[in-house]
């Protein structure tokens, strides 16, 4: 059983710490982005080094109070915030965001996990090179919460997801140890992988505090399409198509609604829209190359034309200028915005096997139509088999009308995902919003082991408590 | 304390299995590549499904007695052989050898971990695709062993280690419970990542029994040059270079040292050397290109032009066939066999940061010279940072001569590889050999966590017993 963060131990934690490294909880430290709950601490600490999350970490131990580790606080699974339970202390590591060094020749940079995605971006585009993990919160993430969550994004087809971006990563485990593991190398197998243990743990079995990240050399000319397909099944073979083209240089091939444009319309009506699809169904393909091979638009040209000729698209704009470039981005980057702007009754970070994702779609849709009048707006990284398959109100109505559907609505999606083989988290992770999932759908040999892991290597329960696997 | 495998408990084993399912030690089954260990069994086990593993694994729990997971038996740390303690079972996938699915447009197929690599090669070209895993004992090696040890190979540059090119795996854990985690996806962020930490654990934390395994589309040219570079600084220059003309299409970058020519010539004389470099040193480089990028040959000579243009190469040969091509790797594959011809002192497997290497070799090699007088063959796939760096004999002498001295090489090698932090397993594993190695130079947090992981998951200790780590 925990205890609360309460004024003695802060007091008796504050002297072992440099003056300044608590402060009282504030309403940003409390929230979280889709406002499902409220969060409680007794303090937030903000150490400057891996040496006072060390001590923070210990002193926690001894007391047997409760850690809830913060990065950018922009998860969606809740994995931030502690409604209930013995107050916890909140442990951000924001004042650590330091490069600790970079190498353009090993492709490499050694980063603190407090420093924000886009700054590390911008160190790794100061030496000619690109730090591939891209998403929308990127200007508010930080790295330790993006490895915490092996975060995804637009460039997993390319790049992978954020655990494949990590040479080594700085750690303080449960009982106040560090993990010294930021070594630089492309190839280390010199026992269990803790690194990859740690990555996607959500905090719940140590406090990533720097990491090793693999840069890639900046491509020269990048190529960006968006495709008028008739539906999800000929959206894959035009991926197969672009694949034997330039398998390796695609860096996004996106699925795109025509719920998603109509929301747009609706809600952000300057976001520019360059084409109507005949039918539901758009791709936004992308293509980046390295220097020695043309230019992008010559072999995007080469996809098209194919593409055209085999019958997999039927209309198309590819962005001639970098603003045209943008302006498509900003239109797949703004449906998220829409939606939330219309209000989802309740949406689905799911993933399924390639092949199965043409039949799950209408599936899905037949299930829900005979539940009710919804709208679903069902977009995403289809390279990737990760679709957000989001369901809305009808027209006229609100999510409020449909508050005593949300579970069921939740759980029939959930359920065709699983029984076809899919993730009812494919990139946002496990937090406290789907704790009972994995209890649902996890395979049950795999949740023995995590809770076995989790006893012991937090024997106390300190760290994030009530996140990822619920209390035996 | 482990029980012996005994004619009691094999007796009563027998009963609980499919008739033929054990049999008696053969030779093949005790013995290792490098011949430094003589293996003891008390039987060879040969399931045929994954239940008849999970009944092995409880049998062999009730009764506390080891168990030695086998797959080709092609490691060279000594993984698969247990030569002390109580007799141990081997357990044997190679019945277990099926392919379960494959899905070209997937780029995914299922596995069983019996299948030899090579095999696994021949299917995924049966649908024109690509596993990319590629080593010397691909013949003999299978899916199981080369996953549970994490194997890296020739193609890691562009595809990464095997842990990479696993989408999900099924295993049997120490309990005898079964992990179904075959799933095909690309994202899935639902707990702790239990493929990771079981790929690389060498058969102590669980059996792996098949794998879901990520294909790719097959290049449809390539394009493979031998360079004579002046030293590993340049080389590491060309590799930038060629990263800038080709990123993610440079499938080899290989490092190979005139003493490996050398013995080739003495001991493999018919094996064809296209030149001999002015200096010590030469780089195999190959590109292989999707079909829409032209041919890999322009880019190859766009690299070339740029290289020699920078001064980067001073002479080379680009085949111009597919049989050129072939010996070209005949000669970088065929310098292992070399090598065991003039017989090693100590050989290294070790990785650096790529920026290390310049001066980790003449460094390496100056304390050596200080020790004796010794030939070093350093060699090995320098795009990951990984060298093979062996020492060998002087001309004249045999390592008998040198046994007093092994040990010390060894340490002198590892502790400059460590103190340049660098690894001292980068591609085989710690099996057995390298246990101590790990408690010297591993990180005493990580040692304590593998401690406590291995004994939350195999309280008994009877997954691969002695391996990778020792008794507490």
């Amino acid at each position: 059983m925990l205890n609360p963060a309460d004024p003695a131990f802060l007091s008796a934690l504050e002297g072992q710490l440099a003056p300044g490294t608590l402060r009282a909880p504030e309403p940003r430290d409390l929230e979280e982005p889709r406002g499902r709950w409220q969060g409680r601490a007794g303090a937030v600490a903000l150490p400057r080094t891996v040496a006072e999350v060390a001590v923070i970490v210990r002193t926690c131990a001894a007391a047997r109070v409760g850690i809830v580790p913060m990065g950018g606080g922009t998860g969606l699974v809740g994995g931030q915030i502690m409604a209930d339970g013995p107050l916890p202390l909140i442990l951000s590591l924001e004042r650590m965001a330091g490069l600790r060094g970079i190498w353009p020749q090993e492709n490499a940079m050694t980063v603190e996990a407090g420093m924000v995605l886009a700054v590390a971006h911008d160190h790794a585009a100061g030496v000619g090179r690109i730090f591939p993990l891209t998403l929308a919160s990127e200007g508010s993430a930080r790295i330790g919460g993006l490895l915490s969550t092996n975060a995804g994004g637009v460039n997993v087809l390319r790049y992978g997801n954020a655990r494949d971006l990590v040479l080594g990563i700085e750690a303080v485990l449960p009982d106040g140890s560090i993990f010294n593991g930021l070594k630089r190398l492309r190839k280390d197998n010199t026992g269990y992988d803790l690194r990859h243990l740690l990555i996607g743990a959500e905090g719940t079995l140590g406090i990533i505090t720097a990491a090793s990240l693999r840069l890639f050399p900046a491509p020269a000319s990048t190529a960006t399409a968006l495709l008028d397909v008739a539906d999800p099944a000929t959206a894959l073979r035009l991926l197969d198509l672009a694949n034997t083209h330039a398998a390796g240089l695609i860096s996004a091939f996106e699925l795109i609604h025509r719920q998603g444009l109509d929301f747009l319309s609706e809600t952000l009506p300057n976001v520019a829209q360059p084409f109507r699809p005949q039918g539901d169904w758009m791709v936004l393909l992308e293509l980046a190359l390295p220097a020695g091979l043309g230019g992008a638009e010559a072999v995007m040209a080469g996809v098209l034309e194919a593409a055209f000729e085999a019958g997999l698209a039927r209309d198309g704009a590819v962005a001639a200028s970098d603003s045209q470039r943008k302006a498509i981005w900003t239109l797949r980057e703004s449906i998220p915005l829409a939606n939330r702007k219309v209000g989802a009754i309740s949406s689905h970070d799911i993933s399924l096997p390639l092949s199965a994702i043409p039949d799950f779609i209408p599936r899905a849709n037949t299930l829900l139509a005979a539940m009710g009048d919804f709208r679903v707006n069902c977009f995403g990284h289809l390279g990737d088999g990760n679709l957000h398959y989001n369901v809305f109100p009808a027209r006229g109505r609100t999510k409020a009308d449909y508050l005593n559907q949300r579970e069921t609505v939740k759980d029939t999606v959930h359920d065709l995902v699983h029984q076809m083989g899919g993730s009812v988290s494919a990139e946002h992770g496990i937090g406290r919003l789907k704790v009972g999932d994995l209890v649902r759908y996890g395979d049950p040999a795999k949740l023995a082991a995590m809770r076995a892991i989790k006893a012991a290597l937090d024997p106390l329960g300190i760290l994030n408590p009530g996140a990822v696997i619920s209390a035996a």
